[in-house]
């Protein structure tokens, strides 16, 4: 069977850049914009242009130069909103113009204070409006993971009727299930007049840490773009970080589904990003955390030293890391240490080994980690006890 | 329908303490222990106490302190490791011996080195030697993630007549999708013999960015523990994090599921692990992240201040956070800047808001983050424009 090809929409500088304290300037926007389309990102939304005159600027730039990708801007489904985005649109090869409304009674009731009816209307009028200037229209259904399927199916087929070209089903909280998430987008795809003509997008927030999954079960269940950021930043706990589901669709080839993106440029840009937007990446990030690729116990080292695949299901080269790294702790093995000890240049038989490592322990319980200038130091020690 | 507990087994300190540079001392790791089992935990897991002397010394320093939860000692199966475990519990009021070996086609091929016979005699007499000294005993079939499920069964089966009391299903690499982690539990809980006397638990990392949703798949097929570390540190990407399961379970009811983890202390503790063990938590870390409630988006912004639960499916407080933050930026709203504007003393007509708004603007263009001096300079200086 072919596999599919699902599109990567990087919200890095529009979602992304809704953190407190991460502003970029126009500048940072463009480089950051040059190296998404670099990696292969097939859609950059690259602001929310009425929200400054800043923003507007940063996508206007944005679209002047980016050549192979879209470049999206954001809306609501207000008229003044819609028309500056296509102003700050005008230069871009790809333009695509991103609109839309709360659709859950939450956002419906509390938020805009309005009808079901006033919200079909206005959702409606936007597309339209948005049509009038560019042919690539993205709706969205805010707060779609609470929204009521039947509802949801029904404003979608409305703004599919109004000119969308892609529909936007976002868990705005972060609310959904994996399960639950992907039965919502397999009821548009059953339910939605008209949604074969248009792609379905995930859009998934991670409060409860499900983001990656829930974009998976989406692709699973229908649709064909994933909406994310470099190294999972956005409003709140974030969004999708697009290292992890480029990387689930990489290495589960039984999905059939595969993206544009050159992993081998994962690495880089993330600590690139992470720089420029002063948002550290904790180590224990998935795929590009620091200690993604280190093993400091025993039981893995030595697994890892006798073939990488029995600790590591992705090779570190894959994603831009140069090799796996083996850190020496007090949870270290005689493997491992055998291995460094061979490694800085001393060869040790069995029984050498086993009196060496006993002195290693004592070194290692005090220390966090162990070192090649303190296996030195403990090798002229042990050799003066020895001797 | 009766709600089912979930045992909560977290391994901060054995599998979270396997983090490059984050050993601790004894008394930090007994410290860590009460907290534990402050918060509720159900099972601590203390250390591996073969590997090294200090280890050994902090799980029975544990053991002798902590009087509700069980407190468990990791070990290969191996002779040595077993014995060495069951003498660092012997302090322990409800003692468990944690013992297994690889299970997958890569670990006992490349790791092991053995054959499969020869891993099920293993996993046999381990179990035995453990049972020789306490009651509960925990199986772990490692790499399960990536064995075969028949012969998975099989050794799990055969694991449960020597004496197990919990059968741990590692995904070791973090290789599954959660449908089919899902399936992998569903499988062991129609195929093992003797299941039903015994219970299942998860035990997730984090590499392709599923633990969570993993170990919740895991639940809603018949496991009944969930293995987890505070803040997800450990190998690599870590592991399942124990705030993110805890609140998926409260904050899905329907999946009638419960913990007895008191939500409130979760992000003091979490606070707590990250500066004693010196592993940051990233700002759009699920739950515990200095960003998981704060605002900066206009719209977002907008519908928080109208009612909170447009964009916050958790309240903050029951987590242990004190509020939600709205944080003033180049993407805040009208609506937000009259918010703050009333909170600091100013209130401003619309037409005032207007004028006021623009210059707002201006100044957040500039600046990552407008803090409240920032608005009274700007009240100043509008002030004498408009005189």
């Amino acid at each position: 069977m072919d596999r599919q090809k699902i599109q990567i929409f990087d919200t890095t500088l529009r979602d992304g850049e809704q953190v407190p304290g991460c502003k970029l300037n126009t500048k940072e926007k463009v480089d950051v914009a040059k190296r998404l389309e670099a990696l292969g990102v097939d859609v950059i939304e690259a602001g929310f242009p009425i929200s400054s005159p800043g923003d507007f600027e940063s996508v206007a730039a944005i679209a002047a130069v980016v050549k192979e990708a879209t470049v999206c801007g954001l809306s609501r489904a207000v008229e003044k909103d819609i028309i500056t985005a296509a102003d700050s649109l005008t230069g871009a090869k790809r333009p695509r113009i991103h609109t839309g409304i709360g659709t859950s009674e939450s956002h419906i009731k509390y938020k805009l204070q309005t009808t079901p009816e006033k919200i079909v209307e206005r959702a409606v009028a936007a597309v339209k409006l948005a049509k009038s200037f560019v042919e690539d229209v993205e709706f969205y259904a805010e707060d779609a993971g609470r929204t009521d399927n039947a509802f949801l199916a029904y404003v979608c087929e409305q703004a599919v009727k109004a000119g969308a070209t892609v529909l936007n089903i976002p868990d705005t909280t972060g609310y959904c299930l994996p399960e639950e998430y992907g039965a919502k987008i397999k009821y548009l795809k059953e339910n939605v007049k008209g949604v074969h003509n248009v792609a379905l997008s995930t859009h998934c927030h991670n409060d409860l840490g499900m983001a990656t999954a829930n974009s998976i079960a989406g692709v699973v269940n229908g649709a064909t773009q994933i909406e994310c950021t470099i190294n999972g930043i956005g409003e709140r706990a974030g969004n999708t970080a697009l290292e992890e589901v480029v990387m689930v669709l990489r290495q589960h080839p039984d999905l059939l589904k595969y993206t544009g993106v050159d992993t081998k440029q994962l690495n880089d840009l993330s600590r690139y990003v992470s720089d420029t937007m002063r948002v550290p990446v904790q180590p224990n990030k998935a795929i590009v955390g620091a200690n993604a690729f280190a093993h400091s116990s025993g039981i893995h080292q030595d697994g890892v030293i006798k073939k990488r695949e029995t600790y590591e299901i992705i090779d570190p080269k894959d994603v831009g890391v140069d090799h796996s790294s083996i850190v020496l702790t007090a949870r270290s093995g005689r493997a491992a240490l055998a291995y460094r000890m061979k490694n800085i240049g001393h060869e040790l038989t069995r029984d050498e080994l086993d009196v060496f490592y006993a002195g290693f322990l004592k070194v290692a319980d005090e220390k966090k980690e162990v070192k090649d200038e303190d296996l030195h130091q403990l090798v002229e020690s042990t050799v003066k006890v020895a001797v």
